[in-house]
């Protein structure tokens, strides 16, 4: 996975090239920023995605300008961070933050195929929460057409990874000056039931294995 | 700071143009996603930042390609967001997240003054940890010669958030299907200590004070 554009210019020790540390950075995450060109200026947009295989996908609204400008098959670049703790070093200049990222550079690709396109959407949902898709009212027709759906392969893309201590310039160590690692993560809390839902109905499989999963996880 | 490239063109009643909302959005979060264009296609590279009044300050090494690109005084695009919950609806269509970003468009200007850029050092540090630039050792010239310093004014920027519940087809409220929100916050965890430091050495006033800051903050 690696071309000029996605070889990992600074610090080179940081990045990664193979599919298994990308795809478990993309697994980690939902929200990636996506880089597009519109009218010669860049544009970065948050959004949800979810990976299935060698693939992304990618949904909107066929209004949306982004999801419009991608099925163009315009050249994007689509970032995900994880953000895993501040390094506290003895000087400003060595401070840093650890964290866990994907560059990734390519062209989406609009999908219009009716099977496809439901199992598109059910990989985002996987992906997110899985076991959810199964628990809802069936996708409906008009849903289906004022949906796009867009697929992004997985073909040139770095992985960039900081997850180690704090590095000090050798003579900062003798200082009297605290140094080290404040850890953070995500951290998912109980589920708020919409007031207008009948009474009775239990927190569902996919909510519970959603928090177990991810308070989980580790950094 | 609404112009056309600002306006918020999906889910109008989600967009916020004063400068409060945007800064209160800014000063919560301090990594930023930042588009620009490179040899012609889109690239976005998460980065550090700190809000100073009505402008942000990036710094990184003068050997980065994105510094090197953006003193140039290029298109760039900076988006921050905050990810707040997911809203499980009763159709896999009406789920949604709940969040908080900020789309920002402009260039930067390289701050070669020396006073201005210690300054802008310190803003970027203050914003991430407040109080932590008094407690390291002082800057020094080969560390200012070696750090660019970018100054980014917000001036076209829009917000962008939606905090509410699910919003379902009137027909699904009757569904026996669970609905509601996972909420989620940014946990920070207790510090740890460098193994090489000096014995003796308390957890630092800005450390205490950014845990219980941030750890307190509402979504």
């Amino acid at each position: 996975m690696t071309t000029n554009k996605t070889k990992v210019k600074r610090i080179p020790r940081r990045g990664h090239y193979d599919p298994e540390t990308i795809y478990a950075i993309l697994d980690k995450e939902f929200v990636c920023n996506i880089g597009f060109i519109h009218e010669g200026y860049p544009v970065v947009i948050p959004t949800l995605y979810g990976r299935d295989g060698n693939h992304l996908y990618i949904h909107g609204s066929i209004a949306s300008r982004m999801m419009k400008n991608l099925s163009e098959g315009i050249d994007l670049c689509l970032t995900v961070s994880r953000f895993n703790g501040l390094v506290l070093a003895r000087s400003s200049f060595h401070h840093s933050m650890n964290y866990e990222s994907v560059v990734l550079f390519g062209k989406a690709v609009e999908v219009t195929d009716r099977e496809e396109k439901i199992h598109g959407f059910k990989m985002v949902s996987d992906h997110i929460i899985d076991g959810r898709w199964e628990e809802v009212r069936p996708i409906q027709d008009n849903e289906l057409k004022a949906t796009m759906l867009l697929k992004i392969p997985i073909e040139e893309a770095s992985a960039k990874i900081r997850a180690e201590g704090v590095k000090d310039d050798k003579e900062d160590y003798e200082l009297d000056i605290w140094a080290g690692i404040i850890p953070c993560k995500t951290s998912w809390e109980s589920p708020i039931p919409d007031e207008l839902m009948r009474e009775g109905i239990a927190v569902p499989p996919s909510v519970g294995q959603f928090l177990q999963k991810k308070n989980g996880e580790e950094g």
